[in-house]
């Protein structure tokens, strides 16, 4: 299977991380990806074997003999039902929901970081300082929202514990934002499982300009 | 149980069909939203209730007694699986694969359509017509997807077929693109789908003005 990938996407590494975290890096190979910083309001950069694999035209995207999955969401439930025995994100009942509800939050904090990349890559005169401080006020809410969530986190590094660790780092690394301070016990997890082989080889870095 | 909803939603619109197709309309009660139009830039006409339930602030936003899911992946997934015995989106396996695959790009194109509109509703200055071409052209390669996709759709209008019908009405309502014309097999099938009463009852309307 291909996986299109780079290693300043934060959805990209939570789709990486729960491939390392399966213990399935050998099903793969990866794709490098290209963008220039006109991403942000262009279609640029793209191959012709990407754009026929995803319409969507965005990473990562993963492209199977049968099937092309074209967002981390659907991506990441493939992997834990087809490889992992549902083992990241339980089948179904309550334990699911509640998951998927600690996802969707860490997956809001997410959204929000990549728009306001794209902000801050705009030019000067189409920059919205408006939109920039929504994006991080939803961050600063959601964070404070899992904060509240830490004691209920169990033992295992499931998909909403991955979820919420990448878009703690993609917090560090892009934008150095005091989340720490308001949210202490996120940052004692935090620092605790970044430890973790499948986060420490996949620290974020800039993507190859096209 | 809440759900935070406006009848110009796609995203509410989906999970709205889907409660309709499951036919389980009353155990919902339908809390209807405000937003002024600077939503595209700016939080606002956000009451208290509706940030306390959910830090994402967006919605749909669905609020149980348990937990709150805010988005429409995780709510159509909980709706799916809580009350409707996995017939809308199968439990796992290789339908569940494909069908994600279909509901991802279809979902791409609901994505697009709420960025261009929220680019729309931006001040002249700070409007970008390349991102605006940048959503059109992606909407416009995924309905090509699709159009591919059309004859390996099954009798039940299940999840990926939801998501796809909410992504052709609202491109309709929104934006009178001509999608039909280059995606023929598509626009037949949605106009017979469209005819539901689930689709029918949930023709995108604007929002009420804060």
């Amino acid at each position: 299977m291909r996986l299109y990938v780079t290693p300043a996407s934060p959805w990209v590494r939570r789709v990486v991380v729960t491939i390392l975290e399966l213990g399935i890096r050998d099903h793969f190979e990866f794709v490098q990806t290209r963008w220039p910083h006109s991403w942000a309001t262009r279609m640029t950069g793209i191959n012709p074997a990407f754009i026929e694999a995803t319409p969507v035209a965005r990473i990562p995207a993963l492209v199977t003999d049968d099937f092309t999955l074209t967002d981390s969401h659907s991506i990441c439930d493939y992997l834990n039902g087809a490889f992992g025995d549902f083992r990241l994100l339980p089948r179904e009942g309550a334990a699911r929901w509640r998951a998927l509800a600690d996802i969707a939050v860490a997956g809001g904090i997410i959204e929000a970081q990549i728009s306001r990349r794209a902000e801050l890559l705009r030019s000067d005169s189409e920059r919205s300082s408006d939109f920039i401080g929504k994006m991080r006020d939803r961050q600063l809410r959601c964070f404070a929202a899992l904060e509240k969530q830490v004691p209920s986190f169990g033992a295992d590094f499931d998909l909403a514990q991955i979820t919420t660790a990448v878009a703690c780092g993609y917090e560090d690394w892009r934008y150095g934002t005091d989340w720490r301070g308001p949210a202490p016990r996120l940052a004692a997890w935090y620092d605790a499982v970044s430890q973790r082989p499948s986060m420490r080889t996949t620290e974020p870095a800039e993507t190859p300009q096209a």
